[in-house]
């Protein structure tokens, strides 16, 4: 088996902090290739080494199409420009990749921080073994070794992979509509249920009513669901970017707390065990597709079930009764 | 590793064509308990040597939500139980799935097909390792043990899995509403390309006239797309009960075609070695997760990743390279 081997040029490019280099990298992330695998994976290995990634916070923001997280981001990550933050923001929602996901999509979605000193990545434009979580937490880790924190990861999530954010962020917000509910039926009660910071977006103009009634009706929505504990509902208008500041002030508030109660090291713990996991299947489900390797040794029980002298449910279970670990030195 | 043993009373009541056993052998495979997915197996091993199985065809009715899928299956079940056929029908619409996916709920969706000597089994209510293909495939292949056939598979199948149809079904009918269009520009190209029938639904009243130009439309643009190997397309009134004893004719012709050139044993094995791979990744993923067997000897490099001495890809790759894989006799 090829053993990954550091690509000490790009990594240098990487932890100095440039773009190229660190966008480079996550291609190689993103690629179905196994040489660029190879390489993705050495660069991946050293960067969870570096200091920064635990302090680095990833924060997921999530919600209906349509609701604006992408002008959301671009308002936010200037607000946190302006603070001195270099924010990097990786972008897995599908909707853009439908639209080709190009990175000039992206920057065109988030204007204002294509411009600045932040790092916007756009959707890959296509699946990928392990699901998107997995090279979004690869890209996420890249991102915090060249120094871009935080990490904002926008991602539809609503409804179906509420599992995927947990494994992926520290903290997640949840983006409504102003006259948000009918969407949120639809939602699983486990994202109401992991959801940290709740925002009512578009909070201006004609549908500010609309907007405090929202924020009343979750805000009590989320006290009967989760107790005294439950987040609270923030305003914020991308358009006359008013909340913005206070939102950032709930967050970091959030992830101190957690830095503090060991609940934050706690769930990084937590995301390395799934990722393990998750990346033990690709890798797994790599290794029976790929050329040479394990695939060759049961080559015979793979066309003995294609000639139907085997069933398969037998093939594949020879193939398991087969299969040892041992560890290698 | 435990190993499968065959029930014996409920295959000689699949064997005796009983409806009750069938459902029962198709709960087993349907179920998550690692003592169901063994004696599901056994079962499926021992009806995958059934003579049967090669003779019985497997067709795909796939088509946008709301085009009238089940009332075609329906309207056809009907005519092949009066022309002496017991057929079956497997439906893993997702959309019944959303309505809860019960017995009952798609009993009402076919009412004449329920009533009669006919086998029918709705969408699992939820998802599985392997995808509703995996399962759908033994679900098929136990049916015709059961003497059931033809197998009728409903699938939504349109813009993702014509790969999965691919390699679950005999034959692909594509189902259309009159005045299609705008929907078949969202398909991937390839499920254009696989269809083997194509139908135009809802050829009556004064929907006519409007399917026989969909007719006309699409036949040019499959003469264009395969040119003099296209297929033909249909027009069906389900309500009316029109164009179907044509359509089956039509089915018929190239199923014996195929049979005779070879092309129908070639695609079965096809579909043998994509069921071994993706039966494959399953059990490979169920190993990762289930505790006892290959996860305990690894247990020491998924602590070491979750407490970060160990990277995860490092991690990963260590399970991987520690792999080893010898025929067990």
């Amino acid at each position: 088996m090829d053993r990954p081997e550091l690509d000490d040029e790009l990594w240098s490019g990487i932890v100095a902090g440039d773009r190229r280099a660190l966008a480079r990298a996550i291609s190689l992330c993103e690629s179905a290739r196994a040489d660029h695998r190879l390489r993705a994976e050495a660069l991946v290995a050293r960067a969870s080494a570096e200091p920064r990634l635990a302090t680095t916070a990833r924060i997921g923001l999530t919600g209906p199409a349509g609701v604006g997280k992408s002008t959301l981001i671009d308002t936010l990550g200037q607000h946190l420009l302006q603070a001195g933050h270099r924010p990097a923001v990786l972008a897995v929602d599908p909707s853009s990749r439908r639209t080709g996901g190009s990175l000039l999509g992206d920057q065109t979605r988030m204007p204002r921080l294509a411009r600045g000193d932040a790092f916007v990545r756009p959707s890959p434009t296509r699946g990928h073994l392990g699901g998107a979580g997995a090279y979004t937490l690869e890209a996420a880790i890249l991102c915090a070794a060249a120094g871009f924190e935080p990490v904002l990861i926008e991602t539809v999530g609503v409804g179906q992979n509420e599992t995927e954010i947990d494994d992926l962020v520290d903290l997640v917000v949840l983006l409504l509509q102003p006259g948000a509910g009918d969407e949120v039926q639809g939602m699983k009660r486990g994202l109401l249920e992991h959801v940290d910071v709740l925002v009512v977006a578009k909070a201006d103009g004609p549908l500010l009513g609309v907007a405090e009634e929202t924020r009343a009706r979750f805000a009590g929505a989320l006290r009967l669901l989760r107790g005294p504990t439950a987040p609270s509902v923030a305003l914020v208008s991308a358009q006359e970017g008013t909340g913005i500041a206070e939102l950032w002030q709930v967050i970091e508030a959030q992830l101190d707390e957690r830095r503090q109660s060991g609940a934050f090291a706690e769930r990084r713990a937590r995301q390395r065990r799934a990722w393990f996991r998750n990346g033990l299947v690709a890798a797994l489900t790599r290794a029976v597709d790929a050329p040479g390797g394990l695939r060759e040794r049961w080559a015979h029980l793979e066309e003995a079930a294609a000639h139907g002298e085997l069933s398969v449910p037998e093939a594949v279970r020879a193939v398991l009764e087969g299969l040892s670990w041992s560890p290698r030195v």
